[in-house]
């Protein structure tokens, strides 16, 4: 089993407040847009993370799934868990927080945690805001 | 099959935004009641109401479950959905909405609409707010 | 630990059509009784039965689960799964399979597999249709 | 984050009844090709519409959700739920009701709502039967 | 809502090997009882503690769920998490390790918890091996 | 519809035992590289088979998903279920049980039951050891 590729994705669960509004926009246009979600509300966010990669023949893994886990724990989960996204997240300020626009910026904080990894490059992100609805990145095409 | 008596269950889930603080407390005190719940955050909450009730020997139902599940949306659902608990909803107005007490109050809107159901009544109301958490009412012993 | 006492629960599912209509009502009675069941449909149900019995101090068990598991194979599965309960049936002949009915016959159907077992008898037996909606029985009262 | 691509999901369930049976074959032959599935049963569905498309810089989305699962109500949950899909629907007269033939023709009524949104594009259509298996298709090569 | 009583559940999981098999039993009658169990094999576990407690009028709550799933953390998971339950963990030493067992051992590490906790007592433990069965534990009668 | 490709995929589950240890590394740098899975625990096991074909115009199928699955049970479940990974299952000798290793395997032992289906071939294997975390293998490149 010398150089076979895998995918390993690690799953982490946080719960925030968002709002999905414009300040630019109207009222109607933003209610227009955004439909329900432009008042206060939450979710118990699911994101997903998969990475692809070379199975180490030696140690039958491409990566370590507790320090995947760990990367999607120190770089989202930390700074989003109990958080309203709209307001108290420095590296979400002025980004509307739909679940596109989340995917790819936790994917831009996922993909520099994975360069000491020779061969193992990031797939996948995806958001789930409820069980009947997600969204997923690949990175630029 | 007269006379026998049987529980049914209806599940709806709303997204909410809520915080756990009480403003006559102070900053340290909520904390240590609340923990990381102090701040603004949110759910995708998930309601559960159980009727109990003797099974209609010619209908062969307690209640029709579609009738159930139709007082869960104009009683919570319509109220909650895509709110600030702290802030959007008349009747939560002066609560602090932790899973206990929303399990009280959404029991007490429920109780009404089944008076007209002779033989049946209100077992319990389950709010989760995350998949590894719930809290259930069964009413006043 | 002897002669503690403590609750079993096994779950199977099987697929099956039927729909909620009495040949004896109008048609118009049908819809308001049973609103959109009144047409052939179908579901994934999923059996659940809870036996309450004392675990016996040398085998640690109350029951062997895999022995539950197996009444329920025999008793319910094997005449369900796959059928059309309205016609199909032998047992359910005449019954409107409203899920309050299946909870009453499944139970009658697996209470006299426990019968050997001394000490352990039926506590519930649950119906759910669909995620979102359940029936419980718990036998006669 | 001008110009980047996401793949949005969303999830319907319906309930129906169904069997795989071909009238010019033979009773022998069907049970070999379809096995237990030649007789009337039924299933709660699960169905999952993705769409590829461009996130729009102004509006931090591909498409509303909410757009798509109206799109999702409109053209697949409105015609079959509680229905029996070999008999009740118009636009499967004549179809095999297998999980691929569904995904075919499910995918087959969504793409037309796809059109105006520039862009986007149908990815996948996912049909699950039971928790244990499912199909999925993405279109014609 | 003074004196109100509700039941907080938490729940956690834990991944362990285990057997089922007794040194004075013959080979024979070890498969008779325990059936596939008696070789190694494992679970990914699902824990669940249900208190049931006043709701404190001040804080509207029985229990921090927070404090809850640390007793778990603390009582259970530390113990067991990727052990094998024959050999590695002192207090099932001489235990045959099935649900019902664990679920009576469980329970009396967890209640000694709860006695600063006014008001509050332990009202069920479940232990769930896989999804398809669980064992529930309420104290002895 | 002729010539159609889609996916099926099939899903069981199995206990088994595991531990990551390699016998030729000192205990530090198994430690090192496994964390806490060096020591014998165990998994309820979900495997996800994928295959892609055509979809035959005369049965409106790929594949009878009864038969994948039956292919599943056969080649995999009664070599692994209620065994220990490590010490009891002749094709996985010598071979560290990471999910990945296991995922590799499982493929290569199904691969060869797909022969027979013309226009039929495996697209990916998948193990989640537990909900959180996964493995996909899509064959060699």
């Amino acid at each position: 089993m010398t150089g076979l590729v895998a995918q390993l994705t690690s799953r982490i669960s946080f719960c925030a407040a968002h709002r999905l509004y414009r300040e630019d926009f109207s009222e109607e246009y933003n209610r227009e847009l955004y439909g329900p979600c432009t008042t206060d509300h939450g979710h118990n966010y699911v994101i997903e993370a998969t990475v692809s990669g070379r199975i180490d023949p030696e140690t039958g893994m491409v990566l370590n799934l507790v320090q995947l886990e760990r990367f999607l724990h120190e770089e989202i989960f930390e700074h989003v868990d109990h958080r309203h996204l709209n307001r108290d997240v420095p590296f979400l300020k002025g980004v509307i927080p739909t679940a596109e626009n989340l995917a790819v910026i936790f994917w831009q904080r996922l993909v520099g945690r994975l360069v000491p990894f020779k061969g193992a490059r990031m797939h996948c992100l995806r958001v789930q805001e409820m069980p009947g609805s997600e969204v997923c990145y690949f990175g630029e095409a």
